[in-house]
């Protein structure tokens, strides 16, 4: 089918408002965004997209009913899925970005002049064509020299990283930036995955990955998620970032070290503040540190 | 008329789900809660009052349309509004808290034994019958020895305060919690207010005011209420707190002192960590200076 034919409807987008789907896994409450027009909606191969241009947060892009970005706000997640690992790392060179087909982790890996190479594995191509057309501003780094996109299955790609003898297959930092553990992505929340990251990595490499979860909705599975990566890793802890068209305003993201003695809670590295205020729209080096500190009975229970 | 009369249905409930009539002042967004029951729907004399239980975050009270605290995650804000210029006082003795009828300031505020008296000054006595009803937990401080509450209009309350010689009517901090600025509550905000609190407060005071806006979504307004407290105060600084059933998750504070030496972004007494985790959900010594860490944009705009 051409995008000529698509029908410009979507069961979640009644009245001229969209309801994200998400009653199964925050029950109780729910979020929605008044929708101006619809621009896309189609099951590709994988999973359900539909993007629409809203009244008051820029196009918006909602994989199987959730929305995973919208152009007002998603610099927050982006740039905190990326610069908590590349500024916790003394030295990153080699990063790879799991997911992340809207492009907008590549636009932050490639602000940090000692990266070399920035490998993309996205298993559906139609996420990066579309975020190519409707999100412009994320998408904007796939000519860049350093940023190669390998269209494959994340696992089958990490699995031939581990197995080979050769320091070229290895990575400094890599990103996980999949969609939620409910669907196809879920098996990037289990143990044997991070297996592979583990195995991915260069000796002092480290791991982020989209915790999906929140500390005030559901911090079972999140400490689940933190126990499970210490199965693999020796050093684990939780921050979060506000971002608010996710559920209730925050997400939480998971960052393992190989290196016991890297605390990843602390930058390695700084930009100066002119640079930061150049580069950055929310990360700096003081929210870096912030971001790892939790409610009281947050961090009772995770103990980061 | 008694409450047996009242009419249990309310506007903003259909079809079991409450939608927060939160159009004007966050345009293009609703947040929705479901209701299990509706306990209390009823205009007071000086505002419509909805009180419902709902499925998952306990019970609700509603003003004005607008979601003032639920049983569930209450605690964020009413911790953070009394221990953030609790701690930031050398010695708070005296404690006085404008608005607040749920009482869950005053059960924060007998938490510290330096406190000699904690004065509620309430508008809206229905609020306070109201939430000792059915915010038990919340209300569960009116009895206490240290308090006093007054039925009164704040502004003529501090009036009397600011024009008295007598030390004996100074308060070392005052908290302000009040309901949105949209509304009655509008002159908390203005100038002639803080000026009000100024004067009510002893030469080392500090305030804490509900500022109702967050950062993502109207930090001008955040912006002008930092610029009116500075026409009166030496040291404002903005902090935030997590919350998900406030819009997009989260609510700012704005913090007045009339020392320029008291960063109120540092604790200046702390608390064991033994005893924050039996007193605490929310709050702690490292979550005191993090909540004031502003996301980069927003660290340019409000300059904190």
């Amino acid at each position: 089918m051409t995008e000529d034919q698509q029908e410009l409807t979507h069961p979640s987008i009644v009245d001229g408002w969209f309801r994200e789907a998400s009653d199964e896994f925050f029950p109780g409450q729910a979020f929605m965004i008044k929708v101006e027009k619809i621009l896309y909606s189609k099951k590709s191969e994988f999973q359900d997209i539909l993007v629409f241009k809203s009244t008051n947060f820029g196009n918006v892009l909602v994989l199987d009913g959730i929305i995973q970005v919208t152009e007002r706000d998603e610099f927050a997640y982006q740039e905190m899925i990326t610069h908590i690992p590349l500024f916790s790392h003394p030295n990153p060179k080699k990063i790879l970005v799991i997911g992340g087909g809207d492009g907008g982790v590549l636009r932050e890996v490639v602000k940090h002049d000692c990266v070399e190479s920035a490998t993309l594995v996205e298993i559906d191509d139609m996420v990066i064509k579309l975020s190519k057309k409707y999100l412009p501003n994320m998408a904007k780094s796939y000519d860049h020299e350093k940023v190669n996109v390998i269209l494959q299955d994340g696992f089958k790609f990490l699995k031939d990283c581990g197995e080979s003898n050769l320091n070229e297959n290895k990575y400094d930092v890599i990103i996980t930036d999949s969609s939620d553990p409910e669907g196809p992505a879920e098996a990037f929340f289990e143990q044997d995955y991070f297996k592979l990251l583990y195995n991915a990595l260069n000796k002092d490499g480290i791991v982020i990955s989209m915790a999906s979860e929140n500390v005030w909705l559901n911090i079972n599975n999140l400490k689940k998620l933190k126990n499970t990566c210490e199965t693999i890793f020796p050093l684990v802890k939780t921050c979060y970032c506000t971002i608010p068209t996710y559920t209730s305003g925050q997400i939480s993201l998971m960052c393992c070290s190989k290196d016991i003695n890297n605390d990843i809670s602390k930058p390695s590295r700084k930009f100066s503040k002119e640079k930061e205020s150049e580069l950055f729209k929310y990360y700096n080096s003081d929210i870096h540190s912030a971001s790892f500190i939790l409610p009281n009975w947050a961090q009772g229970i995770l103990k980061n």
